[in-house]
């Protein structure tokens, strides 16, 4: 059930007002280093500092007016409950966000600071789920899953199209891999509005479990996840895969040292501010630079919220 | 003796095709916070990472090509030397650039990496021209002041005409002070490109040689120069300060601590990097947010060269 172009056309409609028209940059230090045309959609510069926010905002847009007076729910530490909290704040809906209770308070701040009612629980994902749950029972609320929830998927589509909307001809679009989330949203861009832009999923060695995915033909999931790409380490879903599956050829796995020197390079070269999740594409151009020669490279940088005080170098 | 306007035009025009338009950013966070509107100028993103980019390009070009030939020459342990190092690169044109031997490593490389020869000395400023005036001998190379020279002046004018072209009714433009180039050279954008846009200077409270020279009518020297804002340290000089005192009523000066403050909320809040010199118009805005209400502020960020692996936060 792949969705048609008339679905991202809808969706495309309904999020842009409430979201950022990114800005597209380019280095002309990297393309001549590399020699490629590199176009950095920069979602770092998104509402609350991810491409999370489209998602969020699609999918809460996609309420009933009954859902949104009983409010929504969701388990995150990271960028996607910031997004929900914002997206509720700014569509008058309650959002109740359960994190581990030892979550960076930076992020407990910043989903406090856009009005989200956090739950602590324990840091495992059965505590988070239970917790969840019990507010969905309580409330009514509504749960948003962060990655594997078509309104979610395509939402996050959105950042891809307005890429595409004025960068037509790339050969590539490069995106990290998380729960698959944006890298589903981005091949239906790319699918229903390029010609031939092939879109190449990147994630750390230690959390490839989207490469083994694409290889055995079914969801794989992960074991360990050592990664300083903290945004990546979760595993695809039964909404996302298919797609991933259908549209998607490869993906590439690059190790914590290509992470960090990618990462460097972006922050002194670009001198824009990056999470380790979003260096990862960058890190698979820079180590396979050659057969990227002379392309049209789009890459996503997915977000810039990383705790300043406490940077890996 | 005041540039008239068709010398902007013809500065503009000259340096156009070396330098990048650079993007104007909003933050809707801030604007919010603060009740403004503020467009800032990202010279971070200029090629080397900074304004100066424009000043030492068109002082290059001004040469004949009899001085071209014999090269150009400067001392500068920040990113004037790196600056006129890239622009003479790119109009193959030597450039020898006199560096303190304690500058940081990071400082030396950059200029090296863009074919700049350097010639180390004592880090005293007698040491330094004496070793300029060396070179300049023995070479012909032509000196060229990184901010007391009106071909430089008029260079780092063109940022601020790039933002008035977009922004056409600013109220005030802020503008980091340290040798007086950039604001001299922004004051006549603003007299030439605006109807009515007051241009302000902001310089650090223990290096108000600018806020003192307007007072006073002469220019004024700074005995101690102890701050963060490593780029404003230096006084300012017979060829920008009658522009300077023609066209600019007002200094702000701000301390280290509303500097470091309104550096992290750049970074946290805009995910772009800034240099310590370049926070500093923001943290005027900052404590001075009453009186600039309603209004539409321009704030030219003036570079983003900062050693990340060594930062105040």
């Amino acid at each position: 059930m792949i969705p048609i172009k008339q679905d991202l056309e809808n969706v495309y409609n309904r999020v842009k007002p409430y979201v950022h028209n990114t800005p597209v940059l380019e280095s002309s230090f990297l393309n001549a280093q590399l020699g490629t045309k590199i176009y950095f959609k920069c979602e770092n510069f998104q509402k609350m500092g991810a491409f999370k926010m489209r998602g969020a905002t699609n999918a809460i847009l996609q309420l009933s007016e009954k859902q949104k007076r009983a409010g929504v729910v969701t388990h995150s530490s990271g960028n996607f409950g910031q997004a929900v909290a914002l997206a509720a704040k700014k569509l008058d809906v309650k959002a109740y966000i359960v994190m581990p209770s030892n979550a960076p308070v930076v992020k407990k701040k910043a989903v406090a600071d856009y009005g989200g009612i956090i739950t602590e629980t324990k840091s495992t994902l059965a505590a988070r789920e239970a917790a969840s749950e019990k507010i969905k029972q309580q409330t009514g609320a509504c749960f948003l899953h962060p990655s594997n929830d078509m309104d979610v998927i395509l939402g996050n589509a959105t950042a891809a199209i307005e890429l595409l909307e004025v960068h037509t001809d790339l050969d590539h679009i490069l995106v990290p891999v998380g729960g698959g989330g944006l890298l589903a949203g981005t091949a239906l861009a790319a699918h229903y509005y390029s010609t031939n832009c092939q879109v190449i999923g990147v994630e750390p060695m230690d959390a490839d479990d989207a490469f083994r995915s694409l290889l055995s033909g079914t969801i794989e999931t992960n074991r360990s996840a050592d990664t300083i790409a903290d945004g990546l380490k979760t595993n695809l879903g039964d909404k996302n895969f298919p797609i991933i599956k259908n549209l998607v050829r490869e993906i590439i796995r690059v190790d914590e040292t290509e992470i960090v020197d990618a990462m460097r390079m972006v922050w002194e070269r670009m001198k824009i501010i990056i999470e380790p999740s979003s260096a990862v594409p960058l890190a698979a151009l820079l180590r396979e630079n050659e057969r990227f020669k002379n392309k049209k490279i789009g890459l996503i940088i997915s977000g810039g919220n990383v705790d300043i005080s406490n940077l890996p170098f």
